[in-house]
């Protein structure tokens, strides 16, 4: 077989390097949010960078048990005692395009509507008006805004903030408010949640779109240990019951 | 690399074999529960075998929405519409040691329990009288017996009746029968349910205990498939409110 | 919170219904293959339904270690020994766009260009051809043709044999055997592959796309847990040693 | 459905807390480490604390493409492209008992190790001496010692140094170098694996053993959406062809 190539870590007698960097002198002085950025940057953030990829981390690493990924880690926990990376890896499985997919879908869309500004030299404006137009004649929701529980969430202001304060604002968040006034006139207003503020903030530090879903997976993971282990520590086995209501064909009832 | 070894299937030019049998001959002739039999028996079973091995199957398939394994794929399917596998996936990983791991576990007690006759010359209720005070002495519960939902598990007489009049009832069925009769003495009544039931069957048709799980696992994805599409066709997205109750330290209110 | 509602299997008390029969009826009755009809269409298979759904979920079964689905189960029960669950379900979850969902999309095909010949009114080899058309104009790779090991895929003439010997080809075969020439003459011959085949069979029996994936999973679930539990019995831990090549920044050498 | 409970986050109108702190303030002013041990202990670490644990999610985060987790994950995504959180998923679920797996397994032998000598007044080097000694009579092999690639981890001597310095180093690294005296003696010298060296240090930062396996998929999830997306970004779908020998019954071939 082939060897698998990769440019990531590389491993050799009692060496590790990661994008070049010595294991050791990683773990000696930097953080693991520095790690996460090397890893998918292949360089080190300044202390800005680094400061923004933690709130953002912080920001999605946990919302209770009810949210679909951390009730999916809850209920795969009460049936599976033993496995605790069964129960994780089910929560991830819930990360989809409903469920926080949104971020990476925003990514996209920035993306889109920049590269639309530039090649037809539209006003960033002009380009989150017509990106607003796109998703109301194709009748499709425009994913980053509104929150089924929070009216506005508390999350977006602080990550723009700090965006700005760290001179790390450019024009993901200039378009990402842009098509904040577009919706605002052109539907209703709608607060930019947390998906639509992070895709904004992770474009303007040079991330992939791709990114904005790996990333919230990374995030996630940590609150969805804790729920896995409070589920372990707290409850029952089989404890949850869902209540089901049959609405089918009736039985056929045998003589 | 060193080539992966294999038993099981031979593919080359353009023609496939399943333990030396011909897929196309197999395809003609043979039923799917055929071919599981076949993957993990290496042969394929008598009609009365694989009517047996029918009747689990089904047995398992689908128990409702509310089984912890189904209800993992309903949540994991609420938030991820585009990914039917990642939500059947995420209703196998609950089925663990809590749910459905019954059969694997009374496969492994049967098959102790027969050693342990064989070697010390019991007779089967007296091994069987034996696993129950071993059980007791550990403050274990014994798998096998009793069910949430039902006072009597419709499908365990079915299984040894068939068992019975295919004349594939042998020492695994006399060894969980022999158990029930000593729970009843030595703890209280409580009926065999679907997974003692299958385990003793299975045990009878030649299994070995982990195919306890993996059958039940062969059977459950069957109805896991049919609850992901009934999720996808009939309900919203993001559609599921799990209500949720803080009981940890008060939020520190900011001024 | 809500019950959540089902059409597929109803439980209360001692009973089990799935789509309105009684599990016991269906247990002494009817085939596993039966059951999984029953679950996808709410009622029972006629003989020759139910024999060719069995030689597709035979099909589809298993195709040695090698594939996605079965290494990546292969190395998930490389790493873990105690939960044959994770490793079965990391298998399913590579049943995803490029390897086996050729099934589904073909199924979305095949509906497409028979939805196109009834509202344009074209006879179905210009409807085909015109599908070829729009995959080349739009330089996609068409599904359903072709296979990395097979020049002729023997299980594809089986089930189209099959379907016409039990009165079961309507107009799915009659289009995917279209789409063939048309492929031959506007691209170059290329055989039916199995999820071709197996997507124009499941369209002539009813089912929709989406089973196209889910049907895979179902038979594919068989071998998985075979290949699991044979890495377990024949293997040892950690025994698989992927070759590795690293071609990215050199490390940087410490003093 | 009674409501689930929980006391890790709390979130309500335009408000959300982890263990009491408000998300804006940890957003603001900590780290995504502050966090996960936030998560775990309820409590904010000290920075010493903060930095023992970079280290070890640093250390963890990634071995490369070859490990099975890594291995599991690039499979997946080589036949699923749109769905990474099923190739993250996958390699998550590699990480059982064989694979990483030794870090809850060695956390749980510090914690019985230290109880037999509160328990029986031996000292640290006894109680140790009696572990070894266990392990030697089951025959099993004793965790978080020796490595396949490494002849000595370039990791576990950082983290005892960072340990030392930051003077958290307590009874649990005491009992690791003193499991690692009673191997030289009684089987051979084998260096203390980076699972033995996290299990140890953890133990001494108060994390119950469950944590042990947690924080290494906390943290190997950074590696794993790394080398998801080389995957996708290099790679073309299906590129992966494992050598495969039959070796079962032979084919039976028809006339």
């Amino acid at each position: 077989m082939e060897p698998w190539k990769t440019a990531i870590t590389h491993s050799y007698e009692n060496h590790i390097w990661v994008r070049g960097k010595d294991i050791t002198s990683l773990m000696t002085n930097a953080t693991f949010t520095d790690l996460v950025f090397l890893l998918y940057q292949g360089r080190l953030p300044s202390p800005e960078e680094r400061r923004l990829l933690d709130a953002i981390l912080i920001g999605v690493a946990d919302h209770g048990p009810g949210s679909p990924s951390a009730a999916a880690s809850r209920l795969v926990a009460t049936g599976n005692r033993q496995a605790p990376e069964a129960a994780i890896a089910a929560g991830i499985l819930a990360i989809g395009d409903a469920h926080a997919g949104a971020g990476l879908a925003c990514m996209e869309i920035i993306k889109d509507g920049l590269d639309l500004a530039r090649r037809e030299s539209l006003t960033i404006p002009d380009a989150a008006g017509r990106t607003v137009d796109l998703f109301l004649e194709r009748k499709e929701r425009l994913p980053g805004f509104g929150h089924r529980h929070h009216t506005s969430d508390p999350r977006t202001p602080i990550l723009f903030k700090m965006a700005s304060e760290f001179k790390l604002r450019k024009d993901g968040i200039e378009f990402m408010e842009a098509l904040e006034a577009a919706v605002q006139k052109k539907i209703k207003p709608l607060p930019i949640n947390i998906d639509g503020a992070l895709a904004a903030v992770l474009h303007d530090m040079g991330f992939p779109p791709l990114f904005g879903k790996v990333m919230f997976i990374v995030g996630r993971v940590a609150g969805l240990g804790a729920q896995v282990m409070e589920e372990y520590t707290r409850e029952k086995p089989m404890r949850i019951r869902i209540p089901v209501e049959y609405d089918g064909p009736p039985p056929e009832i045998k003589d």
